[in-house]
């Protein structure tokens, strides 16, 4: 990406959960179980903490589970980059690949943005078990950012 | 679709409702939200009981929850046409576009078959309020449908 | 689809020919081999004659030919609706999935628009052999409406 | 991904193209314009050179050039890493997001494999125009492997 407005984070982990709890508190529902770990130029790396809730019979994690952390994640990378302006931003395409069988335990998104536009931002996840290198499953989304009276404070 | 095998159901709805009480029961976690209301030639038609858990701020339905609807229903389509056997095809990939904002109420999904292969199964599915013309969201998935002898029961 | 000012299209099949002819000649570079049958509401149909130039070794029609296809299918879909201001409108996603062998002859494309908003318009493309009711191929795109100053005239 | 069969390209890009020329010959018709530059583990590189064919008005690559230098490179990034057998994979599904202008030159895809499965692969590409860092696309294609009979050779 060339260097541009958006190129890199502007707010820290620690203000993007502090957002999160504000504007999305149901995503904590039933107990803490998506943490931001990084945000870095045009990434970001968020986790799943498996819980009960996300499980299939045999104990691996569910497909909406997963569908929720990739879009949680882009939408994370999206607006730590744009800043909590684009908070408002809306899914409005999400293609996701279901590679493997997915682990027992935790699960790692490791998002990567490939355009913040005025009107579109675009971004890509890849999801890995905790520790392991072959990706369990993968996603693009596109999300609609708001024009700038949508703010949201 | 020409006449084949495949191209009527092969399990009314009772024998489906009672199959994914067998092999699916956390589908109902927290009370039964997702019924099977129509099954046709290749077709079948689902709704999703507006319950708590699928809101959003603003109560409308989540993302998530509109996933997992069409992904349920077309699973369902198709292995009401293939037979129990296709009770263990997974989804390998499912893109969804969300086209309005999501209902208060309950959403029907309307799926179509476009495709029942020996390796891979695809279909369609059309998200609506219900009673509404409009859809709010759109679905194509692809499953992968197990060797025979991965029999479920 | 709720009535609304997009519901029936505003175009003819002359009318949109002409437009084809003037705004993108190079679709009939090589010779004249994708024709518009019909506008309907909320509905398209196009028809690609096989021409050696999209046909794979053995005579199939081509992945490359089947999204062009798809994606003229769809935008013609758009404005022949919105009128010629969306010919401006541009492919920013499109999901194809390749159902069939292909047809050695002419390949019948059905569009269903599913949204047509402001910004974002959102349609689907079913594929099928002249005559033939399995489809071949299917497709979903969304296109970016440019805002009223990018009109084409 | 972990070390397999399949981690390491068994293909050098001068036998990679002798194949190419053997069993894909109509892609290069009307002149040479795909190129294989580079494979490397889990990875492959191709170069669109720009020819007067691939252009739109205004002269930047269409839509149809980057789908086809997309799903090209996915698929020779298989084949390199299977083995010769899997030049009969076929494309079942391909999602491609379109997220800039597209250049005037030459177009670069940089493919990396997610999964080399038994029944199926998949793999992402990305494409820039030469010499630029932000992505003009981005694909995601999957492949149905035949079974090893359907050998080519």
């Amino acid at each position: 990406m060339p260097k541009s407005a958006f190129s890199e984070p502007v707010l820290t982990v620690a203000e993007i959960e502090k957002l999160l709890d504000e504007v999305f508190p149901q995503l904590h529902h039933g107990g803490r179980t998506i943490m931001v770990e990084q945000v870095a130029p045009m990434t970001a790396r968020l986790r799943l903490i498996a819980h009960e809730r996300h499980l299939r019979p045999g104990g691996t994690v569910s497909g909406p589970a997963m569908f929720t952390l990739a879009d949680v994640g882009i939408w994370v990378a999206i607006f730590s980059h744009m800043g909590q302006e684009a908070l408002a931003a809306v899914t409005t395409n999400l293609n996701i690949n279901f590679l493997r069988k997915p682990p027992h335990g935790d699960v790692i998104v490791e998002c990567r943005l490939l355009k913040l536009g005025k009107r579109l931002a675009v971004g890509e996840a890849t999801l890995f078990a905790d520790g392991a290198d072959a990706p369990v499953a993968h996603a693009v989304g596109t999300y609609s950012i708001p024009a700038a009276k949508h703010k949201v404070s």
